[in-house]
Order: structure tokens, then sequence, then C-alpha cells
């Protein structure tokens, strides 16, 4: 410490000094506000929308144990626990593999920003709002952006992602798995082939279907994966599974200009998460502490549970889920069934009706949340997510009941 | 949906078609971790480093509430408290008050990636770690960079200040108002005032002092500040109150470019806070809705408690310390007495011993944490914190009994 400038600044600055607490001596302008004053109760509510699922005890338990230094020797531990969790649930063996201290907008930010810089070409699959979210992000960072789009409620053919490779020739193709907001789940098979063919990377966004349809990141070669901790796995929003292959890494550590996201650059997070090979873990930010318990633990019950045991679970209760809305009157938007993702349905809004007020009923009368469509599909389509402990048979017999309650007081047009 | 589309790719496409469940057919190739099938638990410990800081059992059972969709009307009520809170905190009547879904550094680039275009000139005061990082987050978005440094310990004054503005003509000035890396508060008085003269924003970082230290954001002309919850708020980390005067608001919705982050974009975070006076919130991210309940939980203790009253205790509780420090034959880091963060303490570190042997032991013999120094001040000092629930007389009393042992029983060097 430099005490001759500490001195000096105490002498020399008459102004500076009587404003030292001039402020502090003024009183409060702001009151504090009524409303902290009263205590705050939350109800409970079956959250059967696209996200957040309902979160067990067990994981709420978890997250409200003690607080710990974010680079205590314990919460290391339970950050390298995580790390497994996601390396199981991703089926991925890739060393680079953290959670993003944030929701999964900012592990997609994650993916886009270290893998691009300025001027790449990249390639975005456009099915459903996701990739329109993606495209966007790729645009901001200057990325030379092309897509591929196709109507809501279908998929792409890997000839079309080829030629779509072979022409823009990308450093990225991003394709997301669970497309939440026209419930089709992506076929997987033969794309990263592709794109490593054409030296390009593969990104999938598995925020909606990851632990609720089979995704095999090692084996179907994608390079980036990432999803969210408030579907499948039933943990609180907030943090965000991520996982980078070697090539990944290669390209990533070996690009021309720094990220533009200091909290979200690669380097710094391999550093936090021990995934450098470096002894030390050196500070970047503070991680989500609890949050962090939390998504531990729904990663335990992933683990307890099995993967093909829950992929199964979700499969045969959107079987059941789709049979019962037929047999009420109702069509699932997306008609090829094998493209029906299993973890959120779409449901084609009934014809006469204002979906509003269907939702708005069942939320007031049944205590459910379902919802409209989003982007490409507002208006079109009712969507049900039933994601890890909410997908269950007794839950669909609720939403059946409830859809068919709502069906006949909410007003119909005649149409 | 394009229904002949869907028949065209079922049925054109044998590769494709074959190739929809052939990954899931094959057999897990990463087994379950073992780490996982075990349950975890987690020791109660005394946080007196520089955060997070320890969480009360009132605020942990406050996260731990039910889940709710993060657009239910209970939880835009939630936000709206919090937002009341935030306002009575910073002491302003700021419309565009909200909670960032991430860290502090999550806030800080909010604050810059939206207040901050390439090219422009940005001014940043350097008196620790803090000015460090934003100059590198400025740096990454192409931002004409200018540092003001001074030594470990030190600040500013106003002259040396204004000397810098009128050189470097920045749009926006940076200035850490508790710089917990080297235990400084610096003065704010008078610096918005000459920001304005100016035509430069003045941005704060009151991570490490909010609530433990005066500031009134709107008296003192400051347009942009943000904090972190895991600080004197006692709240978990993961989420991070900032707000922006009607200046900061004008320039940066007027701005040419879009801001690189489409998560930290404002004009987004706007419309999710109901701070654009628009009816509907639009679906921007899955906001953290536990951790949303937990922020609100620390707002209304701090109000409760008052912050004039929060602000006198740790006042109080700080200079009880440094006199007790003195007592034992320790030094308090930074001389100037009134430039002292009330929050975060930096000792000298004690001549002859390794800093990393009297933390270790203290961690080890007294289950509290104390911490080293951190950029410019490792090996420096050791920094102690206490904020919030932890600023009080007898934690200080136990941490200068830890001092006491570790001083007794730690290796020393004879110098």
């Amino acid at each position: 410490m430099n005490e001759t400038r500490i001195m000096q600044t105490c002498c020399s600055s008459l102004r500076h000094t009587t404003g030292f607490f001039l402020a502090s001596m003024s009183p409060l302008y702001v009151p504090p506000p009524e409303c902290l004053l009263k205590s705050f109760t939350v109800p409970r509510r079956y959250l059967f929308g696209p996200g957040p699922s309902n979160v067990p005890p067990r994981i709420l338990t978890a997250g409200s144990q003690p607080m710990l230094g974010h680079l205590h020797a314990e919460t290391i531990e339970i950050m390298d626990h995580i790390k497994s969790g996601i390396q199981y649930a991703f089926q991925t063996q890739n060393r680079m593999t953290l959670a993003v201290s944030g929701p999964g907008h900012a592990a997609m930010e994650c993916a886009i920003f270290n893998s691009v810089e300025c001027g790449d070409s990249v390639l975005i699959a456009v099915n459903g709002i996701w990739g329109e979210r993606a495209a966007e992000i790729a645009e901001r960072i200057g990325a030379k952006v092309n897509k591929i789009v196709t109507s809501a409620g279908s998929y792409f053919r890997n000839d079309e992602i080829e030629q779509a490779l072979s022409k823009y020739k990308p450093v990225l193709f991003f394709l997301t798995h669970g497309e939440s907001s026209t419930g089709v789940v992506h076929p997987i098979d033969g794309i990263g082939e592709l794109c490593h063919r054409y030296n390009c990377l593969f990104l999938v966004d598995s925020v909606a279907a990851l632990g609720g349809s089979p995704i095999y990141m090692d084996k179907q070669d994608i390079d980036i994966m990432y999803t969210g901790s408030q579907k499948v796995l039933n943990v609180p929003p907030g943090t965000a599974p991520i996982s980078f292959s070697e090539r990944a890494c290669c390209r990533i550590f070996s690009r021309k200009t720094k990220p533009v996201s200091y909290f979200l650059d690669l380097s710094w997070l391999a550093n936090y998460w021990g995934c450098d090979r470096k002894s030390a873990r050196a500070y970047h930010h503070t991680g989500p502490v609890t949050a962090l318990y939390s998504l531990r633990e729904g990663l335990a019950i992933l683990a307890e549970t099995g993967l093909e045991n829950s992929w199964k679970r979700h499969k045969d209760v959107a079987a059941y889920f789709h049979e019962g809305l037929e047999r009420i009157g109702l069509k699932p938007f997306v008609e090829d069934k094998k493209a029906r993702l299993p973890t959120v349905t779409t449901i084609v809004a009934p014809p006469g009706y204002d979906w509003r007020e269907i939702t708005g009923y069942i939320m007031k009368n049944h205590n459910i949340e379902i919802s409209g469509g989003l982007g490409p599909s507002v208006g079109m389509v009712l969507r049900v997510g039933l994601m890890g402990c909410n997908s269950n048979k007794p839950y669909v017999d609720m939403i059946l009941e409830a859809l068919t309650d709502a069906l006949k007081h909410c007003h119909k047009s005649k149409v």
C-alpha cells in the first residue's frame, strides 16, 4: 500500500474529504416497502406446462442445506458429482462437462459464444422457437447466420441438412433435440457424422428432452450439448448442464479472439470446474452453491432411476396420454407418432375455443398449469409437459379429466 | 403443420427412418456414477470470508417453498416485491430496477453490455480486482478502454477522476464502491455530477458494500448500480439486483447496435420484469423462481432491519473488529479509517507467517472461513467478511480468538 499517496489524498482534496460522509448523513427518502413487511406464501400447483416442472421435496430439501463457500472442498466434491451425473445423463466421457451458473439461455450463449467467432458461418435448423433464438444469439456476435426452416410440427431429413452443410460451410450446426414449442423430438442419428465430414461442429439443444428421450452424446457424435435443470431433472431453474467434445475444445481453445463474455468463457469455466487438468481452481465467479446442491440431487434421482427406465416411462406415459387425447376428441399436433416429444405434448387447439379460456379454466378450477403455444405455435396448440416426477399415468388421468371439463364449460363458437 | 411434408419425410429417407431409434436400442455405455448413489451431507461452517456469507434459516426456508411457473401471477408479485426491495436498498426510484438471473459477474456484464457499444470509449477506475474485471469485459465487446489505476488499499480523488473524464471523454465511468480485494470503501459524492458534466454515465459496482455501507443511487447521481445476493443480503448466490437511471435508459434504448447478449439484453429484461409499461410480459428466459423467493426474503430482512440500522451495525462491528485486531498485534491494511470497508476487512498479512497456513489452521480448528488476498492483494492480506447476519460482536470475538490461536500455533520464520 502506498502510504504517502493515502496521506496526500487526505490532505489535498478538501472538497473530497468533506464529501466523504455527506450523503450518509442525509435521511433516507425511499422508505421500506410495505409489501416486504408482510410474509409471503406460495400455493402448491401442478406444473404441467413446458417447464419449470414440479420439484420433489427431496430436491427442495437438498437445496436448503447450509451454505458453503463456492470453492470449499465439499463444494468442489459436489461439483465433481454433478460432472459425473451430467456425463451419465448425456452419455458422454467428455472431460469438458460442467453446469453453467444460469438458465438454459445462458448455456445456449455459452455454447455459441465459445464456438463461434465474428464472421464465422453458422447454420441453424429452425423448426420452432429455439432455432430462432440460437440464430439471434449468433447474429449478435457477428456470425454469418444461415437457416434451414421447416414448418411447426415437422423436422429435417439428413439429406436436407447435408445439402445446407455443403452449401454454407458452417463452423457450427445448431439443432434442437426436443422442440418444446412444437412438440417434436428430432432424430439425431447420422447428423454428427455429416457435420464432421464438412468440418463443422454439431451443437444440440436438449433442454426439453434430456432424460425423457434417448440421446447419446458420444455415440451420436455431438460436439456441444446443453440442457436446463427445470425440465426432466425437476430441479429449480438456475443451472444448466453443458458438455463439449474434444473436437469442440480443440476449436474453442485455438480461436483467435476472446469470446465476448467473460462470465461464459470456457477457458475460465473449465478451470473453475476442474476440467483443465490444472491443479488449482482460480476464482472466476461465485457459483450458485445451493442451486448446485439441488442439481446434484436431481442428477442423483436420474442415476437411481436409470436413464433407460426414465426414457421408457416418459415414452409410455406420453403414449398413454396421446391415446387418452384421441378418446376425448382432441388431436396431437404432431401426426408422426415417432416424432412426438415424450416430455412436452402439443395438442391441436380445439376448434371454436379460445385457448386462453381453456388454460385459464384449468388453472382456476383444477389447480393445473398447462400452456398455449410459443413462437411459431402460438394460437395453434395447447402444450402439456409431463417431465421427471410429473411423468406418470395418474397425472395423465387428471389432465384428461381437466381438459374434458374445460371443453364442457368453456365457451364454444359455432364453427 | 405441413402434413404432406411429414409423409414425405417418413417415406423418402430410408436411411433416416431406420436411424430414428437406432441409438435408442443401444445399451448405455456410461454407467450411473457411484458417487451419486450415496447421499451427501453439508457441514455447518462460519463463512467469514468475502462471500458468500451464511444464509439464515429463514431465507433457506423461503427458497424451499414449492415451485411456481416463472410467469405465474404469484411469481410476478414476488418479482414486484423484489423491485421495491431493491429500490429501497439502492435508495432509488428508478423504474428500471430488477434482478439478473445470475451471479454478480452476470450483472456486471449486463451493465456494460447494455450501456457500451463497440468502439465506445470507457473509463475504468482500477483500485483492486473489480476494475480489472470490468475492463476485461468492456475490452471483449470492442470498447476503447482507458484505466486510471491506484495502488491496492487506496482510492481516487474527484479531481483525478475529472481529469480522466476530460481526457478520455468516455460514455461510461466504472467505479467499485466496496473493493473487497483491498478492503476499501470508495467515496461516491460528487462523482455522478462530474460524469454528467462530461456526458458520461456513472456505473457503480456495489456487490460487496450494498446494505453495509451508505449509498444513495438517486441522490448521488448514479446511473447504473448492481450488487450480488450473497453478501450483506445473506441470500444464496445466483441473483444480482441491478438498477438503471432514466439517463442510462435513454442511452441504452437509443443505441445503434444490439447488445452482444440476448440473455442480458435490457429491452427483454425490462419487459420480463414489468419495467417497460407494456401490459403483457413476454417469455424471455426462465427466471430462477426459488432463488427469487430467497432474494425477496433477504430484501425483506433488510427492510425490517432498516438500512440506516444495517449501515450503523456494520460500521460499529467493523470498528470493534479493527480495535481488536490492533490489540492482538495485527494491522488493518487500509490505514485511512474512513476508507475501511465495513463489510470486508483486509488485514496486513502477519510478517513471518504463511497466510495459507493461517487460513487453513482456522478452517480446520475453528470451523471458520477467512480468506487470503485476491488479485492485487494476493500474499499481502488476510480478508475477513462480516456481512448481514454475520455482522455482530460475538462473531468478532470468535474471529479474534481464532486469529490469536493461529498466530500462536502456525509456523513463524525468524524475520
